[in-house]
């Protein structure tokens, strides 16, 4: 990636890119890189301060993970989102560590967290920008904790699936039961059993071939109320 | 309160206090106001914007609440603590409503939101304040998610016993098994049985009129590890 393509991507992911001085916008390139991911790659681990990153391409996966392994899924990014809790040696109020998986190859721009500290201690802007950030994924959390702790198993797994089909335009959901589980905090026992309840109703067909087709998709859409 | 309590309290819980203009001091102490609130009572159910709170005495609980009146306790406020969750109008990226009930007989004082959104637009550092708040709130509840979702109940309920020991004091919790139930997000019967395995092991004793009492405070730690 030239220096040009990534002044368009900063232009375009910080809202206070004009307000920064050249020396800042020169200190910004240069503390950043280009980094692309294998699908799968665990690219944060909730240890080291790993940077701000902007996904150009692919997807993440931000998760927690329990001493024994368990894995709940908080949320996705897509290409255009930003990564901030990678980064949270920028905001010293976070003490919770995630981790962060590629979810598919990715392209991505890592910013270094010392050079975004330093323009925050600078330009307030900066900081707000990284704290809204960090408040709307609060948001997303709240979201998804609401989701695991009073909805029924059906509920969310119908609003997943409705979810991935409107997120991909298609009518089938192309993941095994193994990694929708992950996504949704789950067992793969509790996904399975749940689908074959789906294709028993006829709301679904589920097959290793060609994955999960959603054949009513209006019953499905009752089961989310 | 009259107006020098007041300034008073703001310099300590606002560190922009010596930042604002004095117009901006007036329009603060013209929208704020004391409240009392009994034991019990709900201060904020998600819908409205009630304002920034600041706890003089008494404390306050946030939880989350499912439409079939299931409660989770994401935290609990303190004489010093402010809360801005109840005034998410402040902040556009929290879009998750939360209830708050008044867990003691509390005194506080109410900042109208209004007079800290107009400030925010003015003040850099009121606005990085409130969701510097908001941040840390977001590293409290993702404590209690992972404690919800990876810990075993006896290594929770040995948690939750002696923080409020701790905080009290004293070798005694003078809750019921409903108030822990409820502060934990569990069932009363869930905390019974706890509560039974483990006064039968010598660790606490429970009785209705002297509440749970911590006999060997060493076994209940090592439940915590």
């Amino acid at each position: 990636m030239n220096d040009k393509e990534l002044i368009e991507l900063f232009e375009k992911s910080f809202p206070f890119w004009a307000q920064m001085s050249s020396a800042d916008r020169e200190t910004f390139i240069r503390s950043s890189h280009s980094v692309s991911f294998k699908k799968g790659t665990n690219i944060h681990d909730g240890n080291e301060c790993t940077g701000i990153i902007l996904i150009k391409s692919g997807s993440l996966r931000l998760y927690l993970l329990s001493e024994d392994g368990k894995e709940v899924t908080l949320y996705r990014l897509f290409p255009g989102d930003i990564c901030i809790l990678s980064a949270s040696c920028v905001l010293q109020t976070i003490t919770f560590d995630v981790f962060i998986d590629s979810d598919e190859d990715s392209e991505c721009v890592v910013v270094g967290s010392c050079a975004y500290e330093d323009l925050s201690l600078r330009l307030p802007e900066a900081k707000i920008f990284a704290l809204e950030v960090a408040v709307s994924r609060f948001s997303d959390v709240m979201w998804v904790m609401q989701q695991i702790l009073f909805m029924s198993m059906d509920k969310r797994l119908a609003i997943f699936l409705l979810d991935e089909t409107a997120k991909n335009g298609s009518d089938t959901v192309k993941l095994t039961h193994e990694q929708i589980a992950r996504y949704m905090g789950s067992a793969r026992e509790v996904i399975s059993r749940m689908l074959k309840y789906f294709a028993s109703e006829g709301i679904i067909s589920s097959s290793r071939s060609e994955g999960i087709k959603i054949l009513d998709k209006k019953r499905l859409r009752e089961l989310t109320i």
